[in-house]
């Protein structure tokens, strides 16, 4: 049996929705077998409708610039500060979040939602984007994360 | 030994106060021995004059409705949203926090505070629910989590 | 092989700061051999010119007193209520987070820090404080954290 990494993927901000892909993808390349848990807040990052639009979450992260916690608290901030910051990450050359999904799928990384997540949200099938392989329970997650060499909570 | 597993339980908001406990269900019905070691805000999960009143952390998810950011700011707004999201919950047959403390212990599910965190916020034994089984150092922690299958920071 | 620790410290708050350091200078006090990776606001951390400045992210946490809400909200506010939790911490013994770091490299533990991030984030290597051992990838992380006993992401 091939190395495993499990990732429960459970925050929706544009910044916490990069650490998760950059892990699966490096592990892939090693030949990792790697399962992202989509739940929570976590679930925005497969949601068809919001992939292309996640922001930043200013306000838990006091040590950002003072502007850009002034831009937090004013209308179309968050947008500004959030744009800047995938502007930054083009910049030197890391992927998108849409295309850091579409990289893992092509290296084989599995991608399941958790089912309770999307009963409580609202959240139906035909809402995730079809890279999104299955809708599960924790129990399938933790079957996994029990045969993995590193299990992270994201 | 049967399996285990190890979770630090540091937030003490409402959303991130349900995945240590619905992961140690799920562990605990797969007889897995479970620990979840409550720690800086996450103590707040097991202090008995506040496990009935968390509320959820708007601020640091940006996906939230508008409607809900905007509910942030004003007062009550934290409280309004947090019993929406608690009706949701119990809409979609989700138990409470409380109940699934209740459930975990009657499960075996092994909750430990930690003494540092007590030291520094100022808890004492008798604030905490009569769940918790022991308050330990960071050491007991590790010495249970090495032994584990998955461990998680939550 | 000793038994190892590996942590993922992506978190730049004061509050989130103390976790890594405390784990991992238990796990060193245990011989366990320790690898600390910063990576995005964990950054800040190891960041010379932030270091001693980590501010408490008040916003995602809703269970603070309501006095430190308010005091989240206007000029300064943060800074005083970082300044209270400073002390608290000195109060009940606990070190600074300039003091844990000494302690965590005379004991033995690797800081290392992400390339990536610093790229997105401009921070060049004189940047970092003398106690980092390394600017490595995700990949070297999950080499060592593949072989570890624990792995946590915070």
């Amino acid at each position: 049996m091939e190395d495993r990494l499990a990732i429960v993927c459970s925050k929706g901000s544009l910044d916490m929705a990069y650490p998760p892909f950059v892990l699966a993808t490096a592990a892939a390349a090693m030949d990792m077998e790697v399962m992202l848990f989509f739940t929570f807040w976590g679930l925005d990052i497969v949601n068809r409708h919001k992939i292309d639009s996640l922001e930043i979450s200013i306000a838990s992260n006091p040590g950002m610039p003072a502007m850009a916690k002034v831009a937090g608290m004013v209308p179309f901030g968050t947008k500004m500060v959030s744009s800047m910051m995938k502007e930054q990450f083009a910049k030197s050359n890391v992927m998108s979040i849409r295309q850091f999904v579409e990289t893992s799928h092509e290296m084989g990384v599995h991608m399941v939602a958790c089912q309770m997540s999307m009963d409580v949200m609202g959240v139906k099938r035909e809402d995730l984007i079809p890279q999104v392989e299955d809708v599960v329970g924790a129990a399938t997650f933790l079957d996994f994360a029990k045969e993995a060499k590193v299990q992270l909570f994201i």
